[in-house]
């Protein structure tokens, strides 16, 4: 058995019992899996209910994780840990009091924006950025109280360093690269990885090929050369995993995510008229079995064990176990 | 400190922190509250949130208890439990999905049916009783597997004798007194009683005036020989008290509890045109206070103090230390 867990900060897959294996030989003891992108929060109680139906049909490869102790029993019964998230606040729609209610039914992150303007803060797409709105203040203070993880990948850099230091607890980028690696409006300026890294949160790294450099074609040695780049200028503690992976999803899906029902307009979002669906996985990162190639590259780009440990699970498992505990 | 707690297994107070004192005063360590009578899923919800703000604000007197172990800690620090209850299927609509939800929300108890037909089972005020439907038979095992209590308080004969039977766990009457004393559409007969008793359920006595013998006027010496008759030919351990109390609520609530939303109509139900509102409680039984009056009335007519600790919650605390927990 490794030392540490293993943990992938984001996944939206297709769900289905060959993922949940895949996710077993890749080595996953936890995923932080997406619940909304722009469901309200009736509809987001049905995805609730079909993972219900997956935990009980799929239970001798997945639990519902709602805290790390719940990862602990996943590695101890050889199963993977379903954290649930939020892409957008939607679930909670105009009111502060559904997030105890999201608390109750597992909810452990939320995105105070999606790619646009929220209710709480400004996404990464909108041209003016206009940081924390009065109600999102008040959510930072409530999720800070609850234990709900503020996560800002898909926010605007103001938002995003507004809500680093407004909150009390440290936040999360769960899916994102720096943008001097690669520039791309969901990557992330070297200001807004100081504000969360430096208040004691964290960054995940996306395998999403839009946010890779030379994007399907990205090499593991490029993707880990800039691993190692971000660890020295902010610390190997810091970083993480959060690969963005969206297996076996047909290109509906991804237009889904970017137009929802905010437009009737076509919108490619980081893809374009001539690439408008997903776009290919490297090859060297299709699927959950592409993991433990992840930890290889690591080590060949000059990570310990240690550093390699924590960069592939140790370090979201250690900050886990603060942030969804309540105040 | 007593030796058992005290329990009240049906209220429907106007809450309240005069009301949570009142509680207190009274010695309760546990109250099964109505969090819906005609609600939706999401209109639940907010009952739900509204409940949550309490625990914050009187946080000192009341506490949200999820199992008996959070009555223990109750006990301990000198407040009330308050367990989730509802009094009709309506917060799961058509979707058996939405059990576990609830359970994860803390809902404890529900009604297959309040006095009319449900998707579930049929009413106490039907003509006909059907029986438990096709759905009723799948919400009946859902319940037994999620550890959330069958309550048949307000449905028909058959309805219970049928879930007494169809259920792998035992049931309950959480607030109905014997029709053998007082004969009404909401009272219990001896068929009814034996079924859920001796399948190992439970029944709560009402004080509620129209399930009391002479109404308003009942004697506190006329309902604890009632309930001593009553233990004498079901046993003192199978019996406790769910006082159906509504204290401080207007007489526009008594209306909308019987007729909701499903007809246009008046509609007395246990009431009248001349006296459609509330009736007043007996005088030896107004509000919370008075709970200690009735272990007195009860030594009165010749239970032990063993047998009053059990019929004044002890009994429902065994009870629910089994029924409360998932299969």
């Amino acid at each position: 058995m490794i030392d540490r867990p293993r943990i992938d900060a984001l996944q939206y897959c297709n769900w289905s019992r060959p993922v949940f294996e895949q996710m077993r030989e890749g080595g996953l003891d936890a995923v932080h899996v997406t619940i909304a992108y722009h469901e309200s929060f009736r509809e987001t109680v049905l995805n609730v209910e079909a993972w219900h139906r997956m935990f009980e049909r799929h239970g001798d490869l997945i639990l519902h994780a709602r805290d790390v102790s719940d990862i602990d029993r996943a590695r101890e019964t050889g199963r993977t840990g379903i954290l649930f998230g939020f892409q957008n606040p939607s679930p909670i729609e105009d009111d502060i009091g559904l997030l105890q209610v999201w608390r109750d039914l597992g909810a452990r992150v939320m995105q105070l924006t999606y790619n646009n303007q929220s209710l709480l803060a400004s996404g990464c797409y909108e041209d003016d950025d206009t940081g924390l709105t009065r109600m999102g203040r008040e959510v930072v203070a409530e999720m800070n109280r609850l234990g709900i993880l503020i996560d800002m990948s898909h926010s605007g850099d103001r938002s995003t360093i507004e809500a680093a230091e407004h909150s009390t607890r440290p936040i999360a980028i769960t899916h994102a690269n720096p943008a001097a690696w690669h520039p791309a409006l969901r990557n992330k300026s070297d200001d807004v990885i100081r504000a969360v890294t430096g208040a004691g949160g964290m960054l995940g790294f996306s395998l999403y090929p839009h946010h890779l450099k030379d994007g399907s074609d990205c090499t593991l040695e490029s993707f880990c050369e800039m691993v190692a780049r971000t660890a020295e200028a902010y610390g190997a503690d810091r970083l993480g995993i959060g690969s963005d992976l969206c297996q076996g999803q047909p290109d509906s899906v991804v237009e889904w995510m970017r137009t929802g029902r905010w437009t009737k307009a076509v919108d490619y979002g980081e893809g374009s008229a001539d690439a408008p669906g997903f776009p290919p996985q490297p090859d060297w990162f299709t699927d959950n079995r592409d993991f433990p190639g992840l930890a290889t590259g690591l080590r060949a780009v000059g990570f310990s064990e240690q550093e390699v440990d924590g960069l592939m699970g140790g370090n979201w498992y250690r900050f886990w176990a603060d942030a969804l505990v309540p105040a």
